[in-house]
């Protein structure tokens, strides 16, 4: 192989907001294999806020994104050629292989690849329903929300690949499902297409006793359980409709990457209502993941969890694409196809 | 029986800050009982600060304290005269007997009244160490703060007759326990006679940043449960020192009683810590109070848990004593002493 492999690197840490300045395109020879190595070729590339916290230099939940190094990702791709007696050329595999076209992998460390099944689910499905936003849903609304059957479970960017999924886990669970989402459209597709009892349009309510008024309206019941993607204003307004003995989870708090924090005006909210927040990656829950896949892929399988997918072309295309997901541009899971 | 019973009332709610005009002194004949009834002359009434949020009109995690009835409150005291079989004159009682000298209890109904023993606990413990401030120390560290040994737990109000719990059951357990109080001869007491390892002086570092670095010092390895007892600047500070999956009980947020909430500034730092927040109190649950007070009445009997008691006399001075609480006036568990 002497092909050449495109490349995302974070050239820059963002300022305040990060811009398309703070990525740069480079090309690499594809390097030759050594024993237990694969070279995978990526067919898709995940884009998912995470990143955006990865970015910044300060203490964050992870280590942060090396400066001039390939910006981390998942992908999921073919393998082209293999020296680990476990891969073959042509084998479906979904790994970390970060924001370029090709990534040779050590395929010998456990966990670093994983051969999927690409017979009944999509193999883009292996980056969002069925792959780390699927299970991410799956864990906060199992184990933190703890559904039980007749409650209220919330969840704010509904229509995006883990809140799409929660408010779909939450229904077979016997719930009611309201979403929070951006827009008309996205709110149409989360109650027409995913199923949800109700969704909110925060941008059609941008005071927050308006926001409270039209969640009260979708929650004659009060929420019993809320999955956080957003954080601020969202959060606020939903601590104060939620019953005695309410769970949170904390899984997102988007507006506040950019550095400026955004307080909870309310606290008090948590001993009055007894309710439990909790934050949480879901990288660091292994344990459940075989279980979680086994009933996001079942669901996915029988189209019975259903996702949409916003789909950037080609690598170069990624830092964009990546910006308009931090402004809510994307529809559903954002992906970057590479082949 | 004609004696008189002295009550104090609320005669009106608090505008922001509760004054002694709030209250109002009257005095009624004490009642002829009838079947299963007792009369119980209280030695000793309990002030503790969730009295405050009774006393709002508003949305609280309890029943708002009715104007014009007896102010509610915890009470130790003698069995004077009884019309049911399981008390007599002599008996030691515990109860909700309320802000009066006397109350005539119907022991038919479970729990209202319960006998204990003073040969080994002095009564008034039992509205302490050994009361609902020990089984709520208990309950936070043991069931939200789950301390395991080696680890650091802080506790604000780490003088009150809370706090104190909770640092002396965190030792117990072999962990590092921190207290936070208000003034030098609180933290003395907190160090050299409860046996904290370290004691900040809020009062001597009142802007964030100061506390942050006495905190800081104090807790070495960070901060692993955290015992609020307090709200406001404390949550915030303990927050940003609290290691990666930090547990904090919420048991109070006095600084809010009185109207204005206090932002939480850095909320995101529940997920970039992956924390757990819980707020409980501890009449919902029941459950754990025989095994607590178990632990709490063997530390107590054995000399192992201290505690120090502010004694306000006689009930016309129960509002004053009161309000002191609130402004951490008292030094220990703030008692009012009625023989």
């Amino acid at each position: 192989m002497t092909a050449t492999n495109q490349q995302i690197v974070l050239a820059s840490r963002p300022d305040k907001e990060a811009v398309a300045a703070n990525f740069r395109l480079v090309s690499t020879p594809v390097p030759a294999l050594a024993d237990n190595q694969v070279l995978v070729r990526h067919h898709f590339l995940s884009l998912d806020p995470y990143m955006r916290g990865r970015m910044n230099a300060g203490k964050s939940y992870a280590q942060p994104q090396p400066l001039d190094q390939v910006m981390i990702g998942g992908t999921a791709g073919e393998v082209v050629e293999s020296r680990h007696a476990g891969f073959k050329a042509g084998d479906k595999v979904v790994g970390m292989g970060g924001w370029q076209q090709y990534s040779v992998v050590d395929a010998s460390q456990p966990g670093t690849l994983r051969k999927v099944d690409t017979a009944h689910i999509p193999l883009s499905a292996y980056l969002g329903a069925v792959g780390m936003p699927g299970v991410t849903a799956w864990y906060g609304l199992v184990k933190i929300c703890t559904p039980k059957e007749g409650e209220t479970i919330v969840v704010s960017a509904a229509s995006g690949a883990v809140g799409g999924a929660v408010g779909q886990l939450a229904k077979v669970r016997g719930c009611r499902a309201v979403g929070i989402a951006g827009g008309p459209d996205k709110c149409r597709y989360v109650v027409d297409e995913l199923g949800f009892d109700a969704c909110i349009d925060y941008k059609a309510h941008r005071d927050p006793k308006a926001l409270y008024a039209a969640l009260k309206e979708a929650t004659p019941d009060g929420v019993d359980g809320y999955f956080e993607n957003v954080g601020g204003l969202m959060l606020d307004t939903v601590l104060a409709r939620m019953n005695a003995f309410g769970r949170v989870a904390l899984c997102g708090m988007i507006s506040g990457y950019d550095g400026q924090p955004i307080p909870l005006t309310h606290p008090q909210l948590i001993l009055q209502s007894r309710l439990k927040l909790e934050g949480f990656i879901v990288s660091e829950h292994m344990g459940v993941w075989p279980e979680a896949l086994k009933e996001l892929g079942t669901l996915v399988a029988t189209g019975k969890l259903k996702y949409r997918e916003t789909v950037a072309q080609g690598i170069e295309s990624a830092p964009e694409a990546f910006l308009g997901l931090l402004k809510g541009q994307n529809f559903g899971k954002q992906l970057v196809k590479l082949v």
